[in-house]
């Protein structure tokens, strides 16, 4: 690749883009880092060096190969277009592509065969499937998955840069007995759960509860896999926790589950609860791999288990992933 | 009951018990609170009045009709056979006798039925177990259960008066950039999720996991509901959040489920995605009843579904409930 831009630099996931690109000593000749009007003229620093964040425009993309982004799905429905129409591939991190049938949504330890298959545009999950699907892959592989029944505890960094500042404003208020009207959380987060992420989509499911079950099924090509996902936002700054509960179609033993887990590509097993070690959002941030722990198989039902499951959203989640299949790419074309 | 002793007055579910008893003119002629050494001699104003905390002996249960307690473990071991040996009846709500064939696990709304089989000790359920049973019991009535799969996200609270401690010194430590070493938990709370409650019981469960397994069948007196739960700590003050999904034996509609919710003792329905209303801690703490919301039949499976269940810990996870029992006691003895 010569000419590579970053959209939406300035965000939070952004910013770990291009930490991600500097740290992997990604390949390319060319940087530009894109943002909309309200970010466009700020300065970035990477790789040491300071950059200023250009505006988004049809014209930005002239001779850009690769585009990693991450933006609002409403700028990204805008933008995409006109990177393809001038020939660069996209690797977006939005929601507005991820189903359509051309585009390929991907998670490299999971499906980077249909890389292969994109015709200007390849969608990066949302964070809450991606590391549910990297700890399920080799679990698929080895024994089938008929049923899936998640349960969510989502950090407030989910909803961008400004999730943890309410947080933090929320948290204040408690601690000096105000009340505090909330503008990026339906509810006060502090000391509070809130179990709705998205807006309604369908008989009681919110969107991202949905996303869950759709992409699922997109990235493991098998629409037959039962997923039932409730999504609850956490107080938690950075890091997604998972309770996953999997229905095999052959029957899984213990040992042979934390094998799996053991040597499955991007997964990390943290399990030993006499010692109290399991994976928990405060000692994943910052990594990229998926965690999981407590392991443990029904008791009633030799065919089913259940495993604890953490990442940091931001980085697998988000940037790690779109850095990875953007990586892929880049090998798929010197090979060509 | 003329006499009615309240053991472990000074701890946090033993003030809320004092105020319950006020809240609804139990009746007594005497009322005596004790506690351990550490907390005798005490001043504790209960329906206006100052009274001193005994001290926790035998001697004390001399012409005591009814105990109700909230101790540790340990501590209700030794003085509940003292109380009972007297002549008295003990609601107790520690997890010692819970398990013997000979004692009531009662909820009142679920199982008064079995007070009247007691030999002097009538049980309170553990409070993650209670909220789940009495939101349960209506479902299990209309349609049988197969298996339950309960995520829980359980307040500090859970932990004593304390774990909000803790959670406060977790959450200024991480303000003020200091490392912070816990005493009430295994990990830093502030920001955090622990996915352990209680040691390792057996095949990688926890105590807590597998009192929600043993307590729910001996409540609803059948052992055949195949449960699989997962405990886990979350930076909440007060309330427990679970999200419990339900394979019944029958199939099961959306409107069915709300009406059976609707109508169930104990329970308060909340459930308006459209309009952001579903249960939530803030929203629960100081209220006796258990909330249900975010119903939703399994997109594939008629025969599933699940819904999100808060209720405040202290209260009818702990003092609620122990005080219920006792006025169901005092209203059998009375027809007697």
């Amino acid at each position: 690749m010569r000419s590579i831009a970053v959209v939406g630099a300035t965000g939070a996931v952004g910013r770990i883009v291009l930490e991600e690109l500097a740290k992997r000593s990604f390949p390319y000749e060319e940087l530009k880092l894109l943002a909309s009007a309200r970010s466009a003229g700020q300065k970035v620093i990477y790789g040491g060096i300071e950059r200023t964040v250009e505006l988004l425009s049809p014209q930005a993309f002239e001779g850009v190969d690769l585009v990693i982004a991450s933006t609002p799905d409403e700028v990204a429905a805008e933008f995409v277009p006109w990177a393809v129409d001038r020939g660069a591939v996209v690797v977006d991190e939005s929601a507005y592509f991820r189903m359509k049938p051309d585009v390929p949504l991907v998670i490299p330890e999971v499906n980077s065969h249909a890389i292969s298959r994109h015709r200007g545009i390849i969608a990066s999950p949302n964070c809450s499937t991606t590391q549910m699907v990297v700890a399920l892959k080799p679990i698929y592989d080895a024994v089938g998955i008929r049923r899936v029944v998640v349960s969510t505890y989502q950090a407030v960094s989910g909803a961008g840069a400004s999730g943890p500042q309410e947080l933090e404003q929320s948290l204040a208020a408690c601690q000096n007995n105000q009340t505090f009207q909330p503008s990026v959380f339906a509810h006060p987060i502090a000391f509070n759960l809130i179990p709705q992420i998205g807006s309604e989509k369908r008989d009681g499911f919110t969107s991202e509860e949905m996303k869950m079950v759709a992409e699922t099924h997109k990235i493991l090509e098998d629409d037959s896999i039962a997923i039932h996902a409730t999504c609850v936002r956490v107080p938690v700054m950075v890091g997604h926790s998972e309770m996953i509960y999997v229905e095999t179609r052959d029957p899984v033993g213990f040992n042979d589950l934390r094998e799996l887990f053991r040597h499955a590509p991007g997964v990390t097993l943290v399990d030993n609860l006499q010692d109290k070690e399991y994976p928990m959002p405060l000692g994943c941030q910052g990594k990229d791999d998926v965690f999981v722990g407590r392991v443990r198989v029904d008791l009633f039902n030799p065919r089913a288990f259940s495993f604890w499951c953490v990442s940091d959203n931001l980085r697998k989640g988000a940037a790690t992933n779109a850095v990875q299949i953007a990586e892929r790419l880049v090998a798929q074309v010197a090979r060509v």
